[in-house]
């Protein structure tokens, strides 16, 4: 491709409203163009890019028996209310009506659509395990789409479905498919982290994300490097640093009187204790009732780990709300509120001879590491002092609700764990038989039995990957891109209006391109600097640079865009350096 | 593929709700599933058809210096309100609402998304031509789906648009894209025929079509063998015979009561008169008022040309209408309501002295050709004889409004013209500078002026092309599918459970599959008819029957699905033959 036949331009600058590096640099150098926000136009070289990231992971998903179809985007809305996520994903469905006045949703995803159709042919034991992929866009109504490639509300996707006859032969599966997302983003030249992540909000299942390290990522992810086990913050587990207070004695309770702030800062400051001696309490709000939730103070709840506890979804309880409980914002405390034994079923509040009222408590486990606690009196500027456990408050259960952070160690070796941001780049899931209950798709198992299929799914955004693998690999002067998936390997400059110059890099653009090479050529009439700030811009992983200078010693210049110093190459030699560079 | 892996099966028989033999015989096969009226799920068979012709399509569009792009299909309303299209094209829009109430069309065609996009790079002259094109799924709500493939509301289409410095430019562009959607279509095995059709509705301007002939089509097509010359009925002008009467003496006219119905063959009988004798009058409502129509009565008027002819849309006037209008349906006539002269500009109707109206009329350069007329005298029960043009009835404008039939003859050659039924298989056409001036495209020129840029855009359906191959190219026994588009190239008939007929037909299989040959090989334990009539109906070209039988004389069967007969194969050499055959 010549520059001056190029459908797209670069610009000077990026657009004033990018909103990230991806979008920025994919916009300025004539990838992509925004259409509205979360909707992008997939320029020439831009589709280049995302045609070599399919074709690879069409490779990866063939290499693992996927067979490629292809969903229509127009669901019809039956399909949906058969699950039920016409109701819970409605926030995200974009919906339409027909001829016929007929309703549908914009596929946000394809189980209500793959299911049914699985159906039409799964009826033995001998028709599993089959495996079904596609590549097409997807619609969300993200409430803001942001971050570019990275978040869009119609973007690209490859999702795949599997069909087994038992969570065994889904666990197979399901590793071989680990396997071969990882080699699609090897492929990419990017280097992912396998994460354990949450199986939904209330399941007490992992599924597994695919991270790639770089802050622009929405995630947070919890590595230990020895044991290369990298863990969602959302589902992360990990020790704490003891207190090292479990042989302390127990100092009798008492009130005090004081003045200070609701945080955790202003309560160590004004009681001269370190932050883990103070009992953090949280009341939420559940379908059940009201919760108290202890942790120690140096510590944070993670509501996510709450959740998948109580299998709903929980509110932190509002300030009218803890009033009417008849507890007090900032001094809150579990000692003489927490109900004695009786269970979660019977959260709801239970008036107290005072007036008052009982909730259950449940504590992180780190609130057995210390003795005599500071706390709430659950009276407005009145704390108690050497509240201790089992002694003072109760508590229904201990569960692991910590949300963890860099300090902690790894279970498994105790190395330091490090806090990373990434963004995830697929997902896999074991889904069970959810989806093939609501389309009745079972199969006849050999003893005669008609049983129901057991299903995982696994998505890569592949335009998301775009964006990805700019910000993962990109410096101040613009895009870095792997051979693998750049728009073109060469990038030829011509600098200079001379004839031999122009006949030169001519030439070289026409043999190179009769080798097979992928090559852009900038044929422009422009000064070098601009040029060369373009070849930065757009990131070709090769840079020829063909002038009257360089061509009097009888030589190209030759710069990798990974590398920092350019080198010089025979006139005569390039095509056959680039073929061997290629290999 | 194995057909024990296969993710679809064959049925027995098609659906009942096939509407359309390409519907009927995908959907038994396995190719394609209905999800709802006008939406299908492409099974692997049909995605691997699909594919190929994507691929077909590419190599073409990239020979005239396509490039290929990627738009969304969430248009933002604003694009569509620019374009008027918003509101002309309402009735077949998709519509949805995003995140802050924001509407979206869902793209139907990209027009209104290209042209904007263009205009972001292109300033110059130097900047054109271009061209670019995308494969993306539109979304159209038809009224009523139908046909399978033939008409989706959510199909495949590949659409290219091209921007030029002038009409000449256009012209030239315009003609290589003809030759080389003739190439799509003969590498996809189809005959296509270039068809002359309407530039839109109030276009005096041509477009072309791209017929495929087969009775499933929607389209009639007016075909000159001789000169190879195509053209829409819309459009389709030819040779009428001649009635030979234009030196007939005219005799006085004379009013006859008679008890006839209305139509032209009881007219005629009721005179007994040939039906070129007599004069066919439709009075048409439009925005002007009124409008009364001459043809000779064995002809019919085409009314695509009287839309054009008028640069609005008619609609034939009511008997409600034709009674205020002091007309009598079945009796209409010219004679003494023509108007004088005075233009179609004042076409509602004027009061005449006797309490009737006056109207203008025009007609069919056919009405020349004969004299003495039988036409009604607008009252009941009675006719005229012998009414002459000119002197007893007055038309303003004459020109071409004949809906052209077999019989016919080609005004360049004379010979018959034919009458063919055919499927649309693309169309290209010249939008001039209308989208231009929407979004401002402009290029400075090398004058220095601020020109419009003049595009023209073109269209092919990948997926109407996949239902289309099945209407052109099927028997009763199933698909026929050419070589360059089959979802494999061979089909292995392994027969009879014998050891050495499958460790044959599995070597033969491994043996293909490792030359790069695409086989499906149905492995199945079923009965040879079930196999044989599963193979005529998948319609891979090429049919191999390994069975215990053939082996011992040490033979395959071969057949090719275009073949009657069968003919066998030193089972040792059908590997180097098939690879013979490929080529």
């Amino acid at each position: 491709m010549r520059y001056s036949k190029s459908f797209s331009k670069t610009s000077k600058s990026a657009p004033h409203d990018a909103n990230s590096v991806n979008a920025g640099l994919l916009t300025q150098a004539g990838f992509v163009d925004k259409l509205g926000a979360g909707i992008y136009n997939f320029l020439p070289f831009g589709l280049r890019v995302l045609q070599k990231i399919n074709q690879i992971i069409r490779e990866e998903m063939n290499g693992v028996g996927g067979q490629e179809i292809l969903m229509p985007a127009l669901h019809p809305i039956e399909v949906w209310d058969k699950t039920g996520r016409n109701r819970t994903m409605d926030e995200v469905l974009y919906r339409t009506k027909g001829a016929g006045d007929k309703d549908f949703v914009l596929g946000p995803s394809h189980e209500e659509t793959v299911t049914p159709l699985a159906a039409k042919f799964i009826n033995s034991h001998k028709d599993l395990p089959k495996s079904v992929y596609q590549i097409q866009s997807k619609f969300r109504d993200e409430p803001r789409a942001k971050s570019g490639l990275l978040r869009g509300r119609e973007f690209g996707m490859k999702d795949m479905y599997s069909f087994h006859k038992d969570e065994k032969d889904l666990d197979e599966y399901y590793e071989k498919v680990k396997e071969a997302y990882l080699k699609v983003y090897k492929r990419c030249g990017l280097e992912a982290y396998v994460v354990e992540a949450s199986g939904g909000a209330f399941s007490d299942k992992f599924s597994h994300e695919f991270s790639i390290v770089t802050p622009a990522g929405e995630d947070t992810i919890i590595l230990c490097r020895k044991c290369s086990k990298a863990q969602n913050l959302e589902v992360a587990s990990g020790k704490i640093h003891d207190a090292g207070e479990k042989e302390e004695a127990e100092l009798p309770m008492e009130e005090v009187e004081i003045v200070r702030g609701p945080s955790i800062e202003e309560n160590c400051k004004a009681h001269n204790v370190p932050a883990h001696k103070i009992l953090k309490t949280v009341v939420y709000q559940f379908d059940g009732g009201y919760l108290g939730v202890v942790i120690r103070g140096d510590l944070k709840i993670n509501e996510d780990k709450l959740v998948r506890y109580l299998g709903q979804t929980v509110k932190a309880a509002s300030p009218d709300e803890l009033k009417k409980l008849g507890l007090v914002q900032g001094f809150i405390s579990p000692v003489g509120v927490s109900k004695v034994k009786g269970g979660l079923k019977h959260a709801a509040e239970v008036k107290t001879k005072t007036g008052g009222v009982e909730i259950p408590f449940i504590g992180d486990h780190s609130i057995k590491s210390v003795k005599n606690y500071v706390t709430g009196a659950n009276k407005i500027n009145t704390d108690l002092v050497n509240a201790n456990l089992g002694r003072d408050f109760f508590i229904e259960d201990f569960t692991d609700l910590v949300a963890v952070k860099e300090g902690f160690t790894c279970e498994e070796c105790g190395t330091p764990l490090e806090e990373l941001t990434a963004v995830e780049a697929g997902n896999i899931f074991k889904l069970g038989s959810k989806f093939a209950k609501d389309f009745d798709l079972k199969y006849t198992d050999d003893d005669g039995k008609q049983k129901l299929v057991v299903m995982g799914c696994y998505g890569i955004g592949n335009t998301r990957l775009v964006g990805t693998i700019v910000e993962a690999m990109h410096d101040d002067k613009g895009m870095i891109w792997p051979k693998a998936v750049a728009p073109y390997h060469v990038h030829i400059c011509r600098l200079g209006p001379d004839d031999d110059a122009v006949k030169a890099a001519d030439k070289l653009y026409e043999d190179l391109v009769k080798e097979g090479i992928e090559v852009f050529y900038d044929d422009r009439e422009e000064s070098a600097g601009v040029k060369l700030n373009d070849a930065d811009l757009i990131g070709i992983p090769l840079r020829l640079v063909v002038s009257a200078r360089n061509l009097k010693d009888g030589k190209v210049e030759w710069k990798e865009r990974t590398d920092k110093e350019a080198k010089f190459v025979e006139a005569e030699k390039v095509v056959a350096e680039v073929k061997k560079w290629l290999k």
